[in-house]
């Protein structure tokens, strides 16, 4: 038995486009001869589609685009995903569907049973738990169908607490085949997890299972792709490509060869952050960007990402220096840009900020200077970025990373500025990782930006070691915090760090909510971002008084 | 029988305060020779403490408050509302409660059933459905208990198709009272259902029913007390205040007497947007707020509001007029200024804006003149109203509506500046009324104001009919398309508006999605208010070549 996984990046809502991407797909699998064509969940919409399945009408044109697809679906098994409504019991009166088209009939569908309510997941808004287990038949062969989370479950990788396993329950049926159609965020250092879960799924069911993974960007979120083939016995023998469209043709009857899964997770790292661009600028049709070249590690690596995404002659750098900015600013964000081949063009800022403090003096008399001028040289430069954006369509892109984010180290309507967060969850940790990386063959991002330490040249002299703690520590009180919830005390000993200067930090990660509540979406790229997933109120006293 | 409806105002997340305030509810109680003290849902932590329920040490918190409080119940039932552990089965591993305490003991919890999961609401993402029925026996009453949407599905006002009726199920068991802990966001005209909800299952169950809401704004919900008592025919028999914190105490042996409710839509729509600024401000530890005050009717009437939640003297308006502004414009700022008492400063924008065209002229070159130079003017005001904020400690209040939010007709970081957005759930019709009923009496705003074409004097003789259709049609638009979800061939049908116009607007809301994600958040007051509630992808292609 032949399948063709077909590994497509869906447009959120574009029904029509998807549909056409269905029906190329099928075509291809049927001059490769394939009895199947499997798709990624909810292929039809694209995952996540959000609010916009409260419409009637976007749910009737999934319905209707079953027809055509069922037309075009001659001698071969087409498994696509749809949102259709559920008319039996259920609060939300959705379902998450797989529709199974057989020889250009609808025989039936499979809806998703479990579905995952944490984090960026909100299934439960929408969508009901399926009830149904079943196979098809299809060429003798009994087929499971099921949808991503279905099988996670069996292998314990779910921050919930199902009271069902579909894998044990279709394991009754005795299937020969489990496809699966799934959407499941890129996550750095993830993608093995996905293998070890079809894995022993494989083994329970003792069936081949090939799983279908949506490609792609939306918003915040990635799809890393990487669809796999695992044989009865868990050894993993296909793995389509990942970060990329793709049609792997699966041939269940093949002799037996293992696939190594060479994974590389700094490459992956990258390659998501690429894609991430890429789709958010191309799915909304605009191709260029700017971003203000600082001179410093993260816009020089946001600037890598950009280029790479949409290419360097679509890529404006702006540098925008101030009586603050040394040389070796400028000349780094220059060699950077030649490096790259992009353009760099200069908009110096020292006048409208004299300018601003004169027209500010008289209203703040002889208060002295803090944070108040640093804000205005960031938002002067917002400003320029936004102006740069509104009369050449340059889309702005934000650099600010994960660990400013936290501590809100980064000026609202300033650096904050953009359309998209490009590494707004990579910690400054990973941002001087990936720059490594980047260099790893030769000088692209100059050694001297990386080295130097990072100051945000607001005032004079400034680093941002005068006012924040050594990043590494702040890196591992956002991982234990913010993505794993521990309690203070046990970062304070597991760390070796005062409980009172982890405390800080905490409270301070609460303090900054209602700046992040303001930021650009953000790519996402670890278990936790902020932005998409995390719901904190923006006035609330948790950390405020209470030694926790 | 003797119960203490404590309509109190708790502060997310403060476990200790809020814990403070039931002890003080409860001393009352015992005072008043209460039998039952009853709080609203969550009173522990506050409604909704989102992602905090996440931490363990956030609900061990509460468990350790539970003890303190079982301490100070002696001859007493009280009623208080809690997250806590389900040990049971269930997806999340959490409970919403009531825990029941009688006479200094810890009897039991009942379990919130009903887990609303759509709009503001994500209950499913936090808490498992209660399983189990019961009623407590107190002096020889059978006392049931249920939490807020428990009771709201036997009425049918639920945006969900739940599977079971707890008021049904509660009537098998015949209970002589029924007590109702809530946290019920405020809604322009919801409070009449309120009413009738209660009174619906107290005919049903054939026995009275004390319902106990909070009242308070948390971030952008706006919750407006108006607790409940109604006896077994329906009959409202007692209401606690509108918008401020209530005890009312409620003898179910009194002699009847109707209490009827005069509801004033107007009034506690401006009522709700004051307890709105005011909690946002006073729970966050913030007393001052700055506005930029145009002389139009926006800022005007959220510096009514804010002068009203804040008091005057903690209110600043800035002048920052443009080569644009109106002397009216100019004059109009100064009378509402005078008579509302608050100080106003001027900075005027001319300036930094002739410097920043001179700027920018070299890299736009002969480009004609379009919104980039209109962004620029509200993007140099944005900074002024921000560098007030950081160097006085003033929090903005950013003043655009909903139908601007709708349409996008606002600037990103420049009037869309600031913590809250105070009538971002306005309609600009809701605005005009508004501004009306603050003059019924005499003339606060200006006339000249509220009468004159609405303008965002960002060009030459500009009027917001330049480029927005009337007002009166965007926001039946809004209406409908965004609160209801109605198919936009329905909507021109039901308004008699040619259907390429309905699109071209849906379209316009669709395509201010990456602004509005940037929006402060804003105070809701409509079934369905942008922010939080309402999730909608940035990047797709839904109506954008489909004809729907």
């Amino acid at each position: 038995m032949k399948i063709t996984v077909a590994q497509i990046n869906p447009v959120i809502g574009d029904v029509e486009a998807n549909t056409q991407k269905v029906l190329e797909s099928i075509k291809l699998a049927q001059e490769a001869q394939s009895d199947i064509v499997l798709f990624p969940e909810l292929t039809l919409c694209g995952y996540p589609p959000q609010d916009l399945v409260y419409h009637h009408t976007f749910i009737d044109k999934m319905e209707q685009s079953l027809q055509t697809i069922a037309v075009h679906s001659k001698n071969i098994m087409t498994v696509v995903g749809l949102a259709r409504p559920n008319l039996g019991p259920g609060e939300r009166g959705l379902s998450n569907s797989a529709a199974i088209i057989v020889d250009q009939k609808l025989v039936g569908f499979q809806d998703k049973w479990l579905l995952p309510n944490y984090d960026i997941f909100n299934e439960r808004f929408y969508f009901d738990p399926g009830q149904k287990t079943q196979t098809f038949t299809y060429k003798d062969k009994k087929i499971g169908v099921l949808i991503c989370e279905d099988i996670w479950q069996h292998s314990g990788y779910v921050s919930s607490r199902y009271a069902r396993d579909p894998v044990l329950e279709m394991e009754k049926l005795n299937p020969d085949i489990l496809l699966n159609l799934s959407a499941s965020p890129y996550q750095y250092d993830k993608p093995d997890q996905r293998v070890e879960v079809c894995a022993k799924t494989a083994r329970t069911l003792n069936c081949p299972l090939v799983y279908c993974a949506q490609v792609g960007a939306n918003d915040s979120l990635i799809f890393d792709g990487y669809s796999v083939y695992v044989d009865q016995t868990g050894e993993l023998r296909q793995l389509a490509k990942g970060f990329a469209e793709d049609h792997m043709h699966v041939d269940l009857s093949a002799e037996s060869c293992a696939c190594p899964f060479h994974y590389d997770p700094m490459s992956d790292l990258y390659k998501a952050l690429v894609l991430g661009v890429r789709d958010y600028f191309f799915k909304s049709g605009f191709k260029k960007a700017c971003l203000g070249l600082s001179g410093g590690i993260d816009s020089a690596l946001v600037a890598c990402i950009t280029a790479e995404a949409l290419g360097p002659e679509n890529l404006l750098g702006i540098s925008m220096p101030s009586r603050y900015t040394c040389d070796l600013s400028k000349n780094d964000a220059q060699t950077l840009a030649d490096n790259l081949g992009f353009n760099v063009t200069t908009v110096p800022i020292e006048e409208p900020f004299t300018e601003y403090l004169g027209l500010l003096k008289p209203h703040f008399q002889d208060l002295p200077p803090d944070t108040t001028e640093e804000n205005i040289q960031a938002r002067l430069r917002g400003i320029i970025l936004m102006a740069f954006s509104n009369k050449l369509g340059h889309i702005v892109v934000s650099t600010g990373n994960k660990s400013e984010f936290a501590l809100g180290y980064c000026t609202l309507y300033g650096d904050m500025c953009g359309g998209l967060g490009v590494i707004g969850d990579v910690t400054k940790t990973q941002v001087f990782a990936l720059c490594r990386w980047i260099n790893r063959n030769k000088e692209i991002i100059p050694w001297s930006t990386i080295e130097r330490p990072p100051s945000a040249e607001l005032r004079a002299n400034q680093k941002d070691s005068d006012t924040l703690p050594p990043y590494d520590l702040i890196d591992m009180v956002i991982r234990s915090y913010v993505e794993d919830y521990l309690p203070i005390k046990v970062i304070a000993k597991k760390f070796n760090i005062p409980e009172p200067e982890v405390r800080d930090l905490c409270r301070r990660i609460h303090r900054a909510e209602y700046k992040r509540r303001q930021a650009p979406p953000v790519l996402r790229v670890s278990k936790k971002s902020f932005g998409i997933g995390r719901r904190y109120p923006i006035v609330q006293n948790w950390l405020k008084k209470d030694p926790c």
